[in-house]
């Protein structure tokens, strides 16, 4: 649950697309310009109740003293998750090969909002997260996507092995992305309606998602290191996708 | 100035590469088993000062309460940057044509460390960042990187438009990631020889740049939001660089 989103661009973007999930936003006084206006505006167009406050009184409750909240702050009521038909039903109206990510026990929220703002810019149809052992859809998660998590649908299942099989019995092909993979993500076709499976920041994905898997692809590595930022590996796996589904040929 | 590293890997990752930085490493007492007995050994080898103190009294100076340091943190002397002809050096003793990425303003440690990390893996020669406006190798920087910053040089400058006509002269192209290209990432020629100017996380690259860039590219946006978290951007560049190079035709 999201108690509350901070930060400019965060608080338009679930003011645009989701009004109705906000119960309040608070201000700062000073210089209700140019976005900050229209955060106001917005607020006010949707009967949101707004607190506009002097600067050295503000002190939103829930709040990080080291949130970087740019003098703006929303209330939610509530994060509304999505559920699997939600996922289908956009890959079908919009006609295109199915894609979807499940997030495989991502625990830093920062990575799993950077994946989900990812997953909204590469045309992702819908994200999948478990319930246990990882980062759900708090604030800092919202943040980190720049607001993405109100863009798409975000399906929370209590076991991903049964939403994996959802989706396969759907006719998507399943696709791990695991340094222990033998092929490059480069050489495999991903063109084809496709879940791809990422995994824990430290321990990848867990063995018994990995028997599921149809494919498995690596990110290759030409340095030293083993392996990349979790949020990093899934975008520019996810990339590839729209690359190849896109932009090639 | 990076005072002190912090973590398994990243200590473990600095012993390796740059023992001649650190000047004294504290341990848990409790399981001095596998990496932690490496990161013992690594340490008495290279002569290298070592406390070992039980879990209840460990209590580095510096480090930040919320660190997860696994019960492992190594002080350095300093960092050391590289210079420009240190970059130079590694293109050429590699044969490789020319990979470098030039940080502009990027603020948040986390973001930069993530970039450095990338950047080892895709196999740049070197990173360039501004002593103003820039985060710097921090700590927090080491650790996001996973020890990259003890991989590839980093070159840190007063001037950046001086580091790029550096590399011009050294017959490299510059290729700006901006979200105002009129071009799609996919669609340039990346394997000449280039420098990849990455922005800050809110206003991208500085005007005075983007006038030296001799291509703009960008990624492609194809759901609601306007632009990726900084590292994941940067890590899908670098990496389109090396699937051009070593995975296409």
């Amino acid at each position: 649950m999201a108690e509350l989103v901070y930060g400019i661009n965060p608080v338009l973007e679930v003011l645009k697309r989701n009004p109705e999930v906000v119960e309040e936003v608070w201000l700062h006084k000073r210089s209700l310009k140019g976005k900050r206006y229209q955060i106001l505006e917005l607020a006010k167009k949707h009967r949101i109740k707004t607190k506009v406050i002097n600067k050295d009184r503000f002190n939103p409750p829930g709040l990080s003293p080291e949130a970087v909240h740019q003098g703006v702050v929303a209330y939610l009521r509530y994060f509304d998750y999505s559920d699997l038909e939600d996922v289908k039903r956009r890959w079908e109206s919009l006609r295109e090969p199915g894609l979807v990510i499940c997030i495989d026990e991502v625990e830093d929220p920062r990575n799993l909002g950077a994946i989900i703002r990812s997953a909204d810019a590469a045309g992702v149809h819908g994200v999948v997260i478990p319930k246990l052992r990882s980062s759900q859809v708090t604030s800092t998660v919202v943040k980190a996507s720049s607001g993405a998590v109100f863009n798409i649908p975000i399906a929370r299942v209590t076991n991903l092995k049964h939403a994996i099989n959802f989706f396969k019995n759907e006719g998507l092909w399943v696709v791990g992305l695991t340094h222990k993979a033998e092929e490059v993500i480069y050489k495999l076709d991903l063109k084809i309606p496709l879940v791809l499976i990422v995994g824990n920041e430290a321990r990848g994905i867990r063995p018994s998602l990995l028997e599921m898997c149809d494919f498995k692809a690596k990110i290759p590595m030409k340095g030293k290191i083993e392996s990349l930022n979790a949020s990093v590996a899934a975008g520019i796996a996810l990339f590839e996708v729209l690359r190849q589904r896109e932009f090639s040929n």
